[in-house]
């Protein structure tokens, strides 16, 4: 028997009725460039799920060139982003922000979370440095919900965010990649059409949720970003077989099945941090999410190991790591039962 | 009844065998960021093909990105990449280069194609230039096999070329977008092994030829590029599930479906760039491959769009259009047949 | 007895008019980065002199870093800029625009000049162009008043060019580089207070004409370019001591010194015009500021080249070449008369 | 009587030496862009100063200028500069950096310094982490001697930081915007000599150490930046008057008044310091070179405006703010006397 996993997100291909719908639709002609069918319908479904009536929506392939695209066309190019240091475009992305011209910005993270009152400090500073001129005006927020530690901003931070990100003219940008997991938390509050009201663009994560690729970008309002379309192709970031997002975007949100595609996977996390928890184990972020971060010395690395991928997130000490286990769409009960067993034996 | 579909080679979904493939694999768990099995057995087979004991394959998403990543990585800040004026990079890519920070230089075109005593004139006029260094320097040619009019560089044709950028010290990219139409035309004479010893790096195009997606680049020694797996994240062009671009190359590499999946789009091409000829129609370029460009004026172009979708190249004159009629692997016998008589009845 | 020196216009230092107010000013203490009295006062008369009353002064230290700065802060991202062949910023500028991630589109020069029927046929054929989303938008047309080649563009053409560029939405952006020998020529019918009407910016050379050092952007409307201070920080174009530039443009300006300071280049290149074609050299282009190109055989170059510094500019055939006497404001009639008294000589 | 000025460093001309050599030579006629013979003298003084028989000097204009020009020429796109948060890169340079493509990456500042064991530490994380292939790669330490803070990094410090350099494969590259400051100053003990041998670049500070501007950058070994003109050129930094930089580095290196141009700018800020010192004000940072900060309350602060321009650094609370008096070579005896007589009567 092999190893269980319990890496990532994106470990397995398209949820079943995504894969079907590509199957189907495979010897169809279609029009390139979204300029298809399915890429409307898709687009109508989402802007529909999100209570949109003035949005637009834009699919990408993943999430760092979605993340790069966006906020390039967003800011000109004296302007930055604000981030924490823990935020994906900070850390994981390669400089593919910097590499298009815009200085990260970062803030100190708390649970994977930007705090209001820091972002407020910082533009009240900005704002009274004589020498702002001579600095990168900074134009944009930027976070993830759930964040990258699994933790979510309530509605009411981001009303908070929102507001101060309007008193200084910046725009709030919002990274989805695993957003249908923050919608099937049951600690979650913010719905798609919350979401929409409360920042300027935020991604539909599909790629970890549910699609063998594919984010999609909605923008609050139509025309925020004028010759969007052509800033996409420059960026490289233009699918020629548009079809396959629209039609992997339409299996997806025709009967919402995105808003319950993460359901399983939290049910089992909150399993697995239930037992890791009873079992002894230190868990300094506490996630609602699909990600569970826990501490662990060397033997019970090396006793996981023999029997589960997970994920190495860092050294907190010499002698103690910080592992996480991370749960998905494709996550069976029987797996997750096994890895509970495996967890109550590690500490006999 | 609907149109006929004749407009691209990128209107349809995945060759069957590469679907299938896909499909089968869909929930195994892999690895991201291409380190998975497929990956790595789809490279060396395409490695083998092409003859190469000291190459590199890296897989990208689409052509623009791939040319854009490739020729940044390649280049440094100051250098520019000469092409023609059809090139692709030159047109249709919305300044996807420049964009990198590189200019294209651009050379008349003939046929589509490069000229090797342009190419040699231009190398002798920059350096005999006294004010060279206040200009781009040349590092690199990009060609494209075949080329955007369908026709092929003959391998004499590239031996040439590629000894002026030997003698001047430029890399030699192709862009192998419909690689797959060159290699089953019978006016052909460059093997995937030929084109490996006649050029730094070049890419075999999935997209066009039998796959959802994806372009394979080989880079024809090791290390030519290092650290391009960091620059490929930084340009927002690393597909996280990679194992879905090993998968599909995998079913067009394991038993050679490459070299042949290309042979009834040019068998069908053939017939219909016959049957224009013999029904009277001007093709001012002699295609070989699977486009097929020809002249019609304003009541032929009004007959043809009743009955079958095509491309628009340019107006020639005011009242004489070139259009194109495109076949791919996808295409089938009996399509190509119902087209051969609408033409025929176009002149009745 | 050394040469004569007609390389170029910008081998001596300052005209003794801005030395001098340089060196009564030198141990004044003012407020860095262009905020400084002097450089309101020369913004002030440089804005009068162009009768323009809602206009912006910017000042750089260099022409292309000018040209880069102020096409990169005019354009979008995904936004070219159109010029001819013989731009400077397409061939000498060693890809500066490019550089800052813009295409340079250009169309053919006749007479270093842009016609403005060529810009109309290829604004109307991308309008017409249906996949002009996947090409780079023209949003600007750059030319040189004088033209490289020594050439003017009359009010009438640019009225005409300014235009089309209005009917299409494009800026007109004119490099002033040598701009004060186009005011004193003759055949000029182009004032300052015209050439503000007749564009959206310019620039006025300083480099050439008569300072050490500088350039002065107009921008013909305020807020043309928001944050442009910022802007041009982050190019690294921001002079700290940008006194020395208000300074020096002061000189200029305070009694109109720039409109006559060409005018002993224009007539000392004048008389080397005449006295070129009487002795019977041929000249390509009919100059009227104070570049004079002609044609000599290798025995009359090598017999210049004993007596005179010149700028080499190509072959035109491989026994003719084509090179340039450059006259500017320090060009004594001594000098003019000494060369006259070669050229005669050369024929004999 | 006006007030006494002691605002920053950059506040006047030229060294009266410096000026007079750009007098004497300006009707000279020289070539171009750096080729001319005052800049070949000037960096062969340079070098000997330096006592560097391989290395090679270019000149640029201005400090924000000279760090993205070499940061970018050093660095591949994919690689980052490594800098602390007060860093000059990192905050007042308006994003010149990114603009240019790299991340600065930041480190936590200790008096303005960068510490030794924190960059050891970096790159053992950096070299740990498994995903490092996903993160911008360090290449490069960045930083200032003096510091911002006016502090100084000893020999044994830089030793220590170049030979973690050296371990990791990093360049150590040091802004001496202000080096003339550091060479005068007591507590120094890193001669030129020794600068050239404890890094791979550092640029000698000439706008704010008596000359009208520019910055000469020294490179400790030759080709380490292979076609650095063209680069220079490229990024609009290349001064076509390139004379005027030879004419004052040759004024300030003929006869090493480098070396001691800032010897009374040093003892006047000593005698602040120690004015500052016994008159009751509080210094949070011991700087040994020309820039002196201290704490304010409101009604002090007041009370300095009335007679002395300074610098404002920073609220440290509500209450105190740190304030800064700069001195240059361009202060006077007398100013500094009067300045001493203000600080003693502000606590009166």
């Amino acid at each position: 028997m092999g190893k269980l996993h319990f890496t990532s997100d994106y470990m397995e291909g398209a949820h079943p009725q995504v894969l079907e719908k590509l199957v189907q639709t495979n010897l169809e002609s279609h029009v390139g460039y979204g300029e298809d069918v399915y890429c409307q319908q898709a687009k109508q479904e989402i802007l529909d799920a999100c209570g949109l009536k003035d949005g637009e929506v834009f699919f990408f392939v993943g999430g760092t060139q979605t993340n790069a695209v966006v906020i390039d066309s967003l800011l000109h190019s004296y302007q930055g982003v604000i981030t924490i240091s823990s935020g994906h475009i900070n850390t994981h992305e390669a400089g593919a922000i910097e590499f298009t011209g815009h200085k990260v910005i970062t803030l100190l993270q708390h649970d994977g979370k930007l705090l209001a009152e820091d972002l407020k400090r910082y533009m009240e500073n900005y704002h009274k440095d004589l020498n702002k001129e001579h600095t990168v005006m900074p134009k944009m927020v930027y976070l993830s919900q759930p964040t990258e530690y699994g933790t979510l901003y309530s509605k009411q931070e981001l009303e908070t965010i929102y507001k101060i990100c309007k008193e200084y003219d910046l725009y709030l940008y919002i990274d989805g990649a695993r957003l249908a997991y923050a919608l099937s938390s049951k600690e979650n509050d913010v719905s798609l059409e919350d979401l929409s009201k409360l920042c300027d663009a935020f991604y539909i994560g599909g790629t970890k949720c549910g699609l063998l690729f594919g984010e999609a970008v909605v923008l609050t309002r139509k025309n925020l970003i004028p010759h969007f379309f052509t800033s996409i192709k420059q960026h490289g970031a233009l699918l020629s077989k548009g079809r396959l997002l629209g039609i992997q975007f339409h299996a997806l949100f025709e009967d919402h099945l995105y808003e319950r595609i993460g359901d399983s996977a939290i049910e089992y996390a909150m399993i697995l941090k239930e037992k890791l928890h009873s079992t002894g184990y230190k868990m300094p972020i506490d996630s609602y999410t699909n990600q569970i971060f826990f501490l662990v010395n060397k033997e019970e690395m090396d006793y996981f190991e023999k029997y589960v991928e997970f994920g190495f997130m860092e050294m907190v000490d010499p002698d103690t790591a910080m592992i996480r286990f991370c749960t998905s769409w494709s996550t069976t009960k029987d797996a997750c039962d096994q890895l509970c067993t495996i967890i109550e034996n590690s500490k006999k």
